[in-house]
């Protein structure tokens, strides 16, 4: 080989680590998009769930998760889960992205060792997907909370999970450090490739202790026990939600493997996908289907329900994280229609349970995910790696190990549901005990939105409702009036909403007074609230 | 050449291998993401084009086009579209995703042959990217059926497009066997890049079949022929599911190539995408245009309209699929200024043959597509490839081999628009003499939601038009009364939907009965049926 | 070296190269969707922050922004921004997409030169990549002048924003030949990497010219000055404009490298993603913050706004733009938390000029915009490169040469913002007095939408506030039984929109003939204009 050939060789050699790279950070960060993107996926399920007098509210919230997510996780969640160095139950380094080398341009300064430990220049590409995971992670709690938790409430939950009781399991699973992962002297390796039990079973639990602490919504349960169920809204809002948590689904899985450059990288992306979508089909379906024999058995009649085949499908693919790169085909059905029938017994259960989740969070995320933890290790083909070597799911010939691998998923579920129900058992009651926990009695009668955010979802409509109600009482037909007056008198300022114009109805000046102790007392909420 | 170097060579030679194979399947799966997101586009097209008494039933036949494809599509419809070994005029391997090899993780052992037949773990990627086309082409069907389709007939004629009809147009233009793309000792090939011909017009036939022999919504025609349009309830949701849908077409187009390895790749795919935005934009406008002297003319006043300009953009991009890849923009600009004039008089040639198409699938879909699917040979740059040389287009000095090309895409659209349209005739008429085709007048009447999925789209505006409508009759009144109580009087459960409690408001205790009978008499779509 | 070896390095080569120039499109096109889908984060945002009379006409805007302005930027604005042969202020060439060579296959020709300037196939990827930008920046102007701009006065500022304003300003910044790039002679070159002044202090300029020319809404500030504001319809809305812009500006900050293939490009795609979240997210909760205290201060009530939190959000990553690929994640913090408190008194200062934005364009775009072109030099780490050395930020070591460089970017944000304001002001100037700037008063108190576009955003609705509201004047209440028959009696045609039906409530007939001259006067925004 002459000079120029050595020349071209060796920078062949490096253009080609710089593109896996590169390609493995991009493959990251587009995939990164769509699981953030479910953020708006979830804020509109959650929307369109509940009544439209607490809307702004639960987008506010959804909103503050993305907000509040990102700096929990960059100051406590990445270092709490991925720093390193770490021991087996938690991460300690890059608090606040310290430590962290950029603009060490060179892909081979980029894996030099610092101080005995891997850095590396993907940090950032890492630290946005894992913040979109653990984003997704909080937001499972808001839609069992959802309508009653109060607004600082909120606030610190999303900061702690995202900052300390997500990264903490997600650490032990997939941090090279973490219990789970390591085996702890067992030689196996827990399986949750995309999260089943990590993100959702962690959140699920959290919306478990936050559903259960809180108490169900005023009116939800009669006094004597009757199930009266509070309609959302909009169901065009949660189907959209939901199309767009379908599409983030998929990336969620078919993202995970956080690489594209390696042998078989795009055939196992293919397959997650694929499993997903198939899971998630089966789900929806066995889901619709269950619940119109259940309810026709119950004497409910018999209908084809959107938000059960919805939200199904979601709980087939939350079933498919753990497993969707090591099934095939014919298993993630199988995962699927076994998470649809779960669902719907699931939430049956819930409400027996006289607990209320509005979004049954806790049917799709803690069930589906507990579907899922466990379906992968015994539907797996390549199964656990023994010595290197993968030796097989139980039914492809892995024999005892692949049943201890069962095993140790089963240890995981238990110590990662554990984990994050304690830990949020823990923050709610405390929250509950000094009074931020849940809003009072009489905010939550009259809606959320105008007392808390001084925003109306439907400025327009709330408007007309004041406006037209005919059968309003006398005390609140003065209200009306005062109100509806001060839209017509042009010398008052309108009716309006806070951000709109920072000024508030009760602000309105002498004549509107009236309106100023409860200006959503005539919120469409109080149709269904109104004792 | 020393051991080590031939090593490093070996060594890049794999990597780069392994590089193109994972980059191709990266690109179809994230251009697929997109593609599968048109569900939702369409969804949301559809939602907002009917009245807010069938929103519920048609997001959830959107959401089954997506589970209902994804099962159907694997277990029938690509082992007859691509399945190998396959005849000319249909596959027939892969049946329930059998006879595919995955976990061959060498990509050298991803191209070798079993049985003779190519085999690929590239399988997984493919099935996914075509899962998203045969989708959009069963969905098209839904807008023209929208609001009289029975719920049985969605299911079939779903399940029966993307697992048969759709897959066998496919074959014949896209898979290696195929006649179309064989030429059938032509030479030739069949030119149809992304589907303007195999998705638009097969949806589109399909969509005609389906609105003539369903007839039109109830009152939208009067006895004397009148046209008497039915306005959907959101133009908004509309609007949201036309946005989805053109970066939708971006990818539908910019991805059809499949890959992104080989050389000139990049190129081909900003080409397409260039094309296909600059066709549709110039379609939107040509539309709003001519809609506007049209509607002059006609005497129907000056409007610039929204649901016109969406809609022609639309089109345009349809009929831009065919030939993006191979056409100067100055001709995607012709096919775009074209294909926005043809919808606006197809619309009127549709409602004139007294086909009441809601969504006007039919224009846009079947007009777009035969337009796009002419345009492409006779615009194209390199056009037929005979003998391994691209001889041109008619304009590039292609000459009788290409008027040729054109001939054989003029064959391919009488085929496949025949294929489609007879297929789903005897589909379509089948079900209808079954029973299975449409729903009841009286629930046609009352709106599908309540009657069919217990849900209404917006239960809150449900629960205040019963409340509030002051013209009530004496009778209905009695039932407004009734319900309107249930909701006050804590004693009784309230008036909800289906999923949020799995109880419906005519199960709401012996005070209610009396709406059990019709409990959405009085939903808004009344005050557009009423008689 | 034996001929195999050699003929397979120079195979490997080529490869490579081809994947590198491939990859690097497919990066280009794939952040093109999501900054594409920027255009429909935009029309919600716009939509629900307007009254539901004027929200078909604010859709219709967004949607033609992404017609015309691909017609106008291919024909017009890329030539200018980026077509070379260019001078130091403006591009001549590549008008209508002349002299673009494709189908120049290889790789080695794509970067050839035509008559001694480089012409290259990414051309087309270039072309769409430049085109979501430019549409951006016209979008902006589109929320400032919502709810009174003219129809003609849309199409025509869209088409000159595009096609000249923001190319001419791209040119000098971003093109190779621009005098700010180039540094005319002072050796510095303006760091602007996503566009916070060429994009956003552009688009802002714009919006406070069209703004202030057009005046506020009737009745937007009361005659002795008051500020009354006006509520949009629909938070919901927003708030999903919001959601979808989040996800679009981390593309549009990802993506600005326009390219994956080089050294460190993974990296620093992945650092200015990370940096834009944090940015947005400190902005959004010191907007929130700030809020709250302001709102105490002056008496208005204690709030947790949505809306004030969201457009915070947005104005942080305007902010984070400029700087995204050079800064720390504490500066990223720092640019947004200023971003945030600048965001609120911004709005404050032009409520107080009694400028009327809609949609706080001019806060977000022309404040934050300004905030992050000063923030990106003064918290730069490589900051000015000289003679091909980067010297540092101010505060990386950087001395003269930085705060030169800090002051370089004040040039071009004075030029830019000065060239794009008076262009505009000489435009809606000269719209303005040949009458085409500002719909008249008649249809701007009953609402744009029946007037100008035949199209009500909720038809439902519509009807039912006519046929409901029970306050209406004995003259309305004629024309609303008109109406209300139309919609009962079978023999006249229903209500409905222009594209629906392509007729109009105003030619239902004789008998509804009394509503021909004001149709839309009961419609919702008379609610909030009545004197």
């Amino acid at each position: 080989m002459n000079e120029n050939e050595a020349m071209q060789l060796e920078l062949l050699r490096k253009q080609m680590a710089i593109l896996q790279e590169n390609l493995d950070q991009f493959f990251m960060i587009i995939n990164g998009m769509f699981i953030f993107f479910m953020q708006c996926g979830f804020a509109f399920l959650e929307a369109g769930s509940v009544r439209s007098s607490n809307t702004v509210n639960i987008l506010m919230k959804n909103t503050l998760d993305v907000f509040v997510g990102s700096l929990s996780f960059f100051a406590f969640g990445y270092p709490f889960a991925y720093g390193r160095p770490g021991n087996s139950f938690i991460g300690h380094n890059n608090f606040f992205g310290a430590n962290v080398q950029y603009f060490e341009k060179s892909v081979i300064a980029n894996n030099q060792t610092l101080g005995g430990y891997e850095t590396s220049s993907s940090y950032f590409a890492n630290f946005f997907f894992q913040y979109v995971f653990a984003a997704t992670a909080a937001t499972v709690v808001s839609g069992a909370v959802a309508e009653r938790a109060d607004f600082s409430c909120y606030i610190i939950y999303s900061f702690t999970i995202t900052g300390f009781i997500y990264p903490v399991g997600a650490h032990w699973v997939w941090s090279p450090d973490g219990w789970l992962n390591t085996g702890a002297g067992t030689g196996l390796s827990m399986q949750d490739y995309a999260g089943s039990c990590v993100v959702h079973v962690c959140g699920g639990m959290a919306a478990l202790a936050g559903a259960k602490i809180l108490g169900p919504r005023l009116g939800r349960f009669s006094d004597d026990g009757l199930d009266k169920p509070i309609p959302g809204h909009s169901v065009p809002l949660v189907s959209l939600g939901a199309f767009i948590l379908l599409v983030g689904f998929l990336c969620f899985n078919g993202g995970s493997i956080q690489r594209i450059s390696k042998n078989g990288d795009g055939l196992e992306v293919s397959l997650s996908v694929t499993n997903t979508i198939l899971s998630g089909s089966a789900a929806g379906l066995s889901s619709m289907l269950t619940h119109r024999v259940h309810s026709m058995v119950k004497g409910k009649g018999k209908y084809w329900s959107l938000l059960m085949t919805t939200n199904g499908g979601l709980t087939g693919m939350v079933a498919s994280c753990a497993g969707c790169n090591d099934i095939a085909p014919w298993a993630a059905l199988l995962t699927g229609s076994v998470a649809g029938v779960v669902f719907v017994f699931a939430r049956q259960f819930v409400l027996w349970l006289k607990i209320d989740d509005p979004l049954d969070a806790i049917s799709v995320h803690l069930f589906g995910g507990t579907v899922g933890t466990l379906a992968a290790p015994i539907l797996a083909i390549r199964g656990q790696t023994i010595n290197g070597v993968s030796v097989g799911g139980p039914i492809y010939g892995g024999g005892v190990d692949a049943w201890r691998g069962v095993g140790w998923s089963l240890v995981g579920l238990f110590s990662i549901g554990l984990w994050s129900g304690l830990c949020c058992f823990t923050l709610f009651t405390t929250l509950d005990m000094v009074g931020l926990m849940r809003i009072p009695k009489s905010v939550e009668e009259s809606g959320i939105d105008m007392q808390k955010h001084g925003e109306h979802a439907y400025p327009e409509t709330f408007v007309r409702i004041i406006d037209d109600r005919p059968e309003t009482p006398r005390k609140n037909k003065v209200v009306k009036r005062n109100v509806a007056s001060a839209l017509v008198d042009k010398s008052l300022p309108a009716i309006t909403t806070s951000a709109w114009d920072g000024q508030h109805p009760s602000e309105a000046g002498s004549s509107t007074n009236g309106c100023i102790e409860d200006p959503t007392r005539l919120s469409p909420s109080t149709a269904y609230n109104r004792k």
